[in-house]
């Protein structure tokens, strides 16, 4: 087959980029005879020459002149993997205004300017992928464009934070708290120095803003999710869910709703110990999607780190050069700019199952005071968790709820803490049912 | 966007090809509006008209003549959903003569004549999808071949026949026979009235031809897989599989071994509980793939059936409609003609875990005339359960190994069955362990 010389511009030479220019160097020759392109590293731009040295990948065409190497005639692609909204968002800007395609691993880009980045996309003939932005190495994106795409999806529920799997796992298995696992996090590398973008579910938010947006055809921002964090679980909660049958995980969960109304949210969720979504350990990944003929499917993999990451940055950089992206983009007219925004089911209309725990006086009455104020609200209990009482003033009592709107559940709250017998504030959790298959009848 | 129009011919209105009609017209608006194709049904073709009538599709283009189908100049793609090596391989290699794209769900003719078939394609300058063919509505052949082709894949584990995961599932949870389990399948529509096919493994060996075929870029015929069906299982060995922490599940597996060797086979395997292939239940499939960049990644979802199958079949026309198939199916050079056979590793020298059940006389001295011809061949026990005897004269004792080599296991095995305290044969099993992520060291 006559090859052909496909030249790369990489910016930023760290963690993941550090990945992606150890597989084009390594493997350039398993990506040329698999596809008859030779994927050459044209520039690698990063400000700090020794980071680059540090690859040890030999004599890389290190510059530190970004714009210079995007500006290159011979860069076919620009892989930008900065992150951030900074200094990233202007070269990615450069690079489509010059036509030129852009791989991208930026979540947090792409959650806040992705419609309008792809519309310049649109405008200048060329495309942008980013596969690498959502759940790391697995590739969900390609799932959700094409291989789902006969399906109408009814909901996308995933564990898309590896920092946050990671210490929910430690807490649960070796029964630390939260500030032991996160310090566990830290040691291991899973976790910043300042981890406040994933704790508290913001960075699951961003990844939920555009796998909603490709999965329900419209445009989600970060700001239509309604967002908890898990910075603020204790380690009973993770207990008493064990003993119910129970895991918590940090879930992000787009469903569709009646009337055309999708709920958008990131939270601490507890998830039943046989769905697979409670088997995905440590820093894992996973996305499960009900699609209207697919029914279940469950996405697995790690979300984070150098090489997954990598791993499909590469893809994305060979259906580049293999021209199929280029294709696939203007035909599909991802996050489209005429798109409304999504019509979001409002928070106190959510249908859910919930978790409460209680702490009680340990004296007759207190749990009737408590059934009597759900109950005025239309919330059934489903099981009642109080263990006897180890001579302690207070004891807790944990309750699950059948499905209850979740504005009823707020006003009940605000009644339950009010109540003279209980120490406020009472824990409310929520716990998911695996939406059912084929909900839309086929 | 200007409309374009998409003619499809779909050959065979059974269960599948009926579920593709259906989405084709129920969700002819839906595939519009995310494409800007009009996917349009020109002819369906079945030697039965009362079957295209039953559909409930209105009044449908229903022809009796595949040939002259195909050979409408407005066809631009043929579905082949008749199944079988027969008149189905005809029209296959008819359109494709033609110079039309085939869609196609038919992995026995993909397993015994890929190679073949997919050079017809490329000298006509048109192409194959076949993404049904292997694991139902999962896009995982999709994944293989473009998520994952940064990666020089180490392993590729799969529960690939829902047929056989849902009789497992059966003799597993409600400790039924395997007759009971299969007659509970029958019952359910899993299985077919004669279901030699799926019960002897040799579908889940076609569907891994096909995936390690692509998975290593080599020629993986079925004849290269060493194959063993679930029917001989006892309920007793999945019970005391339990009791040791293992479920068994019917494995479809390739891996890469030394000297570039890859082992292949298709054999009922004890799978340790935490592993998530362990907690894919009834007719689902699951595939398992570690890449050297990616680690280890999973796919889950249904395996059959009419519309999770019709989902990937419509995924596959859709990206034929868009022109990204044959772009891939070109560069890609998917099964070439070229590719040696594979190199597969002598059944005698894998290296693998082992579950031995001995009927033996409950006297003193079995265990140790057991234990030393396993380790005059360089096996070690890693488990020994037996029971308190129930005064009945033979007991049985199941025995797990640590890692040996099968030829060494299977002389011993020889030996053991003729020791006159065993009443013979032993049922022997493997057992597998998660290969390692990141073998490859990068």
């Amino acid at each position: 087959m006559a090859e052909k010389t496909f030249n790369i511009t990489l910016l930023g030479a760290g963690t993941v980029g550090g990945g992606v220019a150890t597989l084009l160097t390594r493997d350039r020759k398993l990506l040329r005879d698999r596809t008859g392109i030779d994927f050459r590293l044209l520039h690698v731009a990063d400000l700090d020459a020794q980071r680059v040295r540090d690859l040890g990948l030999g004599n890389l065409p290190h510059t530190t002149d970004a714009i210079a190497a995007i500006d290159d005639p011979k860069t076919d692609l620009v892989v930008e993997l900065i992150g951030g909204t900074g200094i990233a968002a202007k070269f990615v800007e450069h690079s489509l205004s010059c036509g030129k395609p852009v791989v991208t691993a930026n979540k947090a880009l792409l959650a806040s300017r992705g419609p309008e980045l792809f519309n310049l996309a649109r405008k200048n003939n060329t495309c942008v992928a980013f596969e690498a932005s959502c759940a790391g190495g697995i590739p969900v994106i390609n799932a959700i464009i094409h291989g789902l795409v006969a399906n109408r999806i009814e909901a996308l529920i995933g564990i898309v934070n590896g920092t946050c799997n990671f210490i929910l796992t430690q807490m649960t298995r070796h029964g630390l708290s939260y500030s032991q696992a996160l310090a566990e996090a830290q040691k291991a590398g899973y976790a910043e120095a300042d981890p406040t973008l994933d704790v508290s579910g913001r960075d699951a938010a961003q990844k939920l803003s555009l796998l909603a947006s490709l999965a329900f055809n419209t445009r989600v921002a970060e700001s239509d999710i309604q967002v908890q964090g898990i910075n603020s679980l204790e380690e009973a909660d993770l207990k008493f869910a064990g003993d119910l049958g129970y895991v918590i995980k940090l879930l992000a969960i787009a469903q569709r709703e009646p009337k055309d109304r999708i709920s958008l949210r990131v939270h601490p969720t507890l998830v039943h110990k046989d769905d697979l979504l409670a088997q995905v350990s440590g820093s894992f990944n996973a996305v499960s999607i009900y699609g209207h003929a697919l029914g279940h499917a469950l996405f697995y993999g790690r979300g984070a780190g150098r090489m997954p990451t990598a791993s499909a940055v590469v893809s994305d950089i060979v259906q580049v050069g293999m021209g199929l992206t280029a294709a696939a983009f203007k035909q599909f007219n991802l996050l489209p700019a005429a798109a409304g925004a999504v019509k979001k089911l409002p928070a106190a209309e959510l249908q859910s199952r919930y978790y409460l725990r209680l702490t009680a006086q340990d004296a007759p009455g207190v749990l009737a005071q408590v059934t009597k104020i759900l109950g005025s609200h239309k919330i059934s209990l489903s099981a009642v968790l109080q263990r006897e009482s180890n001579h302690s003033q207070f004891v807790p009592v944990v309750i699950t709820t059948h499905q209850a709107r979740e504005g009823d559940l707020q006003k009940a709250l605000d009644k339950i803490n009010r109540l003279k017998s209980l120490r406020p504030p009472a824990v409310c959790l929520r716990i998911i049912d695996q939406p059912k298959e084929f909900a839309g009848g086929v």
